[in-house]
């Protein structure tokens, strides 16, 4: 049993917009990273999601996002540590009291977009998402072997890694976010996922053999064809146990 | 022992705005009621309002209001039941994270500016607000004599009823919401309260008596000599004691 | 001739989000009322519908909301008429400087869901609209029979009325305004058409007849079969010439 | 005669807050650059602010910002050139017409804060605000010895410099940008004026001597002190003619 667990974006609807496909993904996924009202997401839409997760049995997490709806917290912008913490403890807090409205308590914290990606460099940006993670006694998603890792492992955080199928990674090991996800063909997905628990590695998009840990494989449900690589990580995952 | 006491609207700064006299007021009021980042706040705000509220051994209790900052949630706004209960356990949720965060729970909720005057009227407004203060188990500010009063009775709610000293009534004897609060005189406020106390009764603008219930007094901090009213509610309650 | 025009709400995309099919609708209608930034769209999307409309010929109006994105300007809000006007220059100047940037002129305001939803039975919101019109020389998209139509004529501007054949109308002769809108029957269509324009006549949903001014036919890009409805409309129209 | 100008931010207040002191200034300013609804200001403030700098005679300048209000446009976001060019387009767009309706032309326009501070760096942003000068035909406030003066001049287009009285500077000549203003000794803003014209000098937060530009002086209304600053350099000004 690989133990490898399935991560999903989701909630990131708004208002009269939709956007990604939840819930055809929720069977395939085992946690549901859900969005807090900040780069996407309000009230009705993050009880509506709480509810259709915790249907699904599957565990829920928030996923805070830097306070930009236009970039949908795709954009960097520069935050101290005392206001990254606010801003995860903030959105956390809310996404909690949806949780304990319908009987379930939250099993992790995952940034997104621009904020996990600042987390990966900048020392202050992980510093303060760990602040948050502390108080809520929460474990985190992570990316491996980068300044959030670290500092995550020198805070004595509990956190899992998180490999990107769908998304690509540059030649130090970092995944490229770009606005829009480009599609991913499925039949690519099964190899990738399988070399990257086995073999801890996958290839760069410039070729090069990057290192990374794949505790869990993380799909976003907007990415086209997200329901096919949602059930082919599924399938993946199902057949090396 | 009179047993009544006294609530204050507070951390309603935004950014670099700075709102209200908070610090002043605190030393005189018994629970703060703290806006929660939709009318008023931000997350930096909300933490240190939370802060100040427990050094002085302040009750906190959550301030939702609109999604209107502009109009610093004094626009009323046509929301159903579902959408006012999202926004108030929404807020709550966020407000209940940073009292967890300093090891206080929060005591009560009270709704702000045209939230509060819309569920006075409307009982789908009530309902939803009744909804969410269910849900976390939390008692309610709120007024007497209304829909909202009569809602919370019949669901076997708890809550307190509110008189305002730097509010005008009508002759219904439902407080007048303005978006800036006139400067109210000291030297009234006293009597004021006296007589809604022992005798249940204020005059509205128009001359006429009107039944009101203070089993709290509601302060406002950026009305303009608050911290003189503050005062002076807290000595005329420690007089009637 | 007819001289019926074509009017479709459009740009009402935001960030990620998107929304309507402007580009298959334009083809099909005359003038394109498109969204300011408030209710919905973002500078990169107005500036993209502005050239899109250019492109096909089609005149361009501003669409101008509530400052209410998550409810899409489709929950109405207290505002005074000071705060109408300035809404609608605010956003009328915003689209009127993309509309320089290609090299065309603005040639309606048309509000948009609640904010004319308001004006047809607030005389002070009609007044705010009317103000900001008259600012601009820019005439008016307007419903009939209505607190709005009267203070535009009173007032000397100039406005053509519009039909919905996407909206119901309830026996007073108003659009009923939902926060999504139903499907409509592209049969129905032609023949809504021509009776509103030859009888001035429609059926309200409870199926009294009412009397409708069809100056303009309205489409809305977001109705399910938006593009059937535009093709109808414009070919009824071409039929009656 | 120095034919130096005196430009101050002004139009920062929004909804219930207030901001700066517009009024006590503008009689010792030449150019008003008004806040445009993003980082600061809504349409009411707007409004009145362009009618007090009609009033006192000042020039209106729009001055755009990003569209982060809780920072006050002082937390750096990576925007792209198209983001850019069309941020500041909608928002002098949006000014533009309240300064027509009050039949006043703009005359410049000034970025602020952090979009004024990463043009100074980054050749992208300042390309895209450059896009929109040209796009308006309008001269911009800029800084000198920089990657934005560089644009500036490459293209062609009509800037003056400013030298901040009120900011301290970096040994690379660049303006240090903090969230709230430090106050300023009125004393040593003559002298400072009167160097920075005549001798093209400043001295660095570190004690060296940076070259400076100063074709206008810049005052911010928000700085502590703000009134006693603009009378200096107004007086300073007036006694180097």
């Amino acid at each position: 049993m690989t133990g490898v667990t399935v991560n999903c974006d989701m909630g990131e609807s708004f208002g009269i917009y939709s956007f990604g496909s939840d819930e055809a993904c929720l069977p395939f996924v085992t946690h549901a990273n859900i969005a807090c009202g900040f780069h996407a997401s309000d009230p009705i839409v993050m009880r509506k999601t709480v509810r259709l997760a915790k249907e699904h049995g599957v565990k829920i997490g928030s996923h805070p996002g830097l306070p930009d709806r236009e970039g949908f917290g795709r954009r960097e912008m520069r935050m101290t540590r005392e206001e990254v913490s606010a801003l995860v403890i903030y959105q956390t807090g809310a996404l909690d009291a949806f949780a304990r409205a319908e009987g379930v308590a939250l099993s992790h914290i995952k940034p997104h977009g621009s904020l996990m990606g600042m987390a990966q460099r900048e020392e202050h940006v992980a510093m303060g998402i760990a602040d948050a993670a502390e108080m809520f006694g929460l474990p985190l998603i992570a990316n491996a072997n980068c300044v959030m890792s670290e500092v995550y492992a020198r805070r004595g955080l509990a956190f899992s890694c998180e490999f990107y199928v769908d998304l690509d990674y540059d030649d130090d090991g970092r995944q490229i976010i770009t606005m829009e996800h480009p599609p991913v063909a499925a039949e690519m997905v099964a190899r990738k996922v399988r070399r990257a628990i086995l073999e801890g590695l996958t290839t760069s998009i410039y070729g090069k053999e990057v290192s990374v840990v794949a505790e869990s494989i993380c799909v976003h449900s907007d990415t086209p064809g997200a329901l096919a690589v949602a059930k082919t990580v599924h399938e993946t995952l199902a057949a090396m146990q």
